[in-house]
C-alpha cells in the first residue's frame, strides 16, 4: 500500500510517502513562504527524488482540519486536484489526530494545541492503547475549538501526566505553567509540529479500514466560521 | 541555537534543521539512490527552501555510527567538509541513540535494530526518564554489535514491554516472534527508521552540554572492522 500524505494545516508544509511499513520520503518546511509556493513543488521534489510514479499511489491522505483556513484550502485544493487527475480516493485525517500520532508509543495523555487566535486553541485529547494489532490512537476528547482554560481544566480533571505539542504551546505557555495541575511535558522540536509522515501513516490505517472519500467530495473541517463569515453575520445582525 | 542534523548511517538519507524549539525543515529519502548522490543536494534543497544562511548554524550534528560503512563515510565527509568550510564544530550523535529518540515520550523499553549482516545487528537498549528538564534519553545497554539472539535474551531478562524499530526488524522478524518472551510492538512507518530531526534535536541537547568535536577530529564509530580489514587479516593469518 502506498499513501501520499499532505499537511498544510498550520505554518508547516509537509509531504510524505509511506509504502507498507516504510517511510519512502518526507519533506517538511516550517518557514515563512506560503504553502501555495511550497506544497506542490515539495511533492514534485519527492516524486523526482524517489522516481515515484504518482499513478502507483493507492490514496492521498490529507490533514483535513482544523487549522489555518488558507492552509487548509491549499491542502484541499492540492489533494483534490491530484486525486481527480489520478483517479485516487482521499483519506481525511483530522489535523489534531495527526499531531497526536507524532507521539506514537507514549503512555501519557496527549494534548495537541494549535493557536486559533482570540485566546482559543484547536485541541483534543488522545492516548495510545494496546490492541491485538499493536498500539492504536484513541480519542479521549474529540477535536474542538476551546478556550485554553477549558482544555486545561479537562486535563486537570483527568489527572494524568500530559504531553503538550503544537504551535499553541509557545502562545499559551504562561497559561500552561499557571493552570495545569497534573505533571506535564512539552514535546521536543523533532515531533512538536505537523508531520506529513504521521498523516500518511494514519492515512494508511484508515485506508485499510475503507475510510476514504472521493476527491470531489472532500471538504476541510474548519470547526468554526471564517473571519469573513463572522464579519458578514455581525453586519447582518447590526442591520 | 541552530543545528543542522545529518544521517546517512543506513538506507535513509536525511537532513534537518532545528532552531530552538522548532524543526525548520527536514528532508528524508529512503530510496535506492546512493547517499553520495542525495545527501548534499538535499542539504542544498533545504538551504534554498528556507533561505538558510549556513554561517548562522551553531553546529552540525552527525549520526556518528554504527551503520553502513560507506554511508557513515559519506555522512562524515559531508559533515567534516561543511564544518571545516564554515568553521563550525560537529556533534557526534550515536546512530542507535538517534533511532531511539524517534520514540520520544514512550514508557516502554526501546530496542533499535540495524541489520549488520551475518546474523548480527547493531543495537542497544534505551528508555526515557523524567528529569527536571522534561524527559531524557537514558542508555540501558550501550550500542553494540550483537547476535540477534543475544539482544533478545537481554530484553527477556529485563522483563519489560519493548518497542522494536529499525531496518533490522524486517530482517529478524522471525527471531523476534520466536524468541521474545516479553510483550513487544513494532514502531510504525512514521518513526521506524533514521530521522535527521532526531539527530538534530539530540545534537542540540549535546551542543548545549558542550559535547562537540572539531570537524577535523570526527571519526565514524564503526563498532567492528570492515570487510576489507577482516579479509586482509584472514589472509595474513593464512600466510
Amino acid at each position: 500500500m502506498k499513501i501520499l500524505g499532505l499537511d498544510s494545516s498550520g505554518l508547516v508544509a509537509g509531504a510524505a510517502v509511506v509504502e507498507d511499513d516504510v517511510l519512502v520520503a518526507e519533506y517538511t518546511v516550517n518557514y515563512k513562504k506560503t504553502h501555495s509556493q511550497t506544497l506542490l513543488p515539495m511533492v514534485d521534489e519527492l516524486r523526482k527524488m524517489t522516481e515515484l510514479d504518482l499513478s502507483s499511489l493507492d490514496a492521498i491522505a490529507i490533514a483535513s482540519g482544523p487549522g489555518s483556513f488558507t492552509g487548509l484550502r491549499i491542502g484541499a485544493a492540492t489533494a483534490k486536484g491530484m486525486g481527480l487527475a489520478l483517479e485516487k480516493p482521499l483519506v481525511e485525517v483530522p489535523t489534531l489526530e495527526g499531531l497526536a500520532y507524532n507521539l506514537w508509543g507514549t503512555d501519557n495523555l496527549i494534548c495537541p494545541l494549535m493557536d486559533a487566535r482570540r485566546n482559543q486553541v484547536y485541541t483534543g485529547l488522545y492516548e495510545f492503547v494496546r490492541t491485538a494489532e499493536g498500539l492504536s490512537l484513541k480519542t479521549v476528547a474529540v477535536q474542538q475549538t476551546a478556550d485554553i482554560g477549558e482544555i486545561l481544566e479537562q486535563i486537570n480533571l483527568l489527572g494524568r501526566q500530559v504531553i503538550f505539542l503544537g504551535d499553541g504551546v509557545r502562545v499559551y505557555e504562561e497559561n500552561i505553567w499557571g493552570r495545569t495541575r497534573v505533571p506535564w511535558i512539552f514535546a521536543p522540536p523533532s515531533c512538536n509540529r505537523q508531520r506529513a509522515s504521521s498523516i500518511a501513516a494514519l492515512g494508511a490505517l484508515y485506508y485499510a479500514q475503507g475510510k476514504t472519500v472521493p476527491a470531489a467530495a472532500h471538504r476541510p473541517e474548519y470547526l468554526r466560521k471564517s473571519q469573513a463569515e463572522r464579519e458578514a453575520e455581525a453586519k447582518k445582525r447590526a442591520e
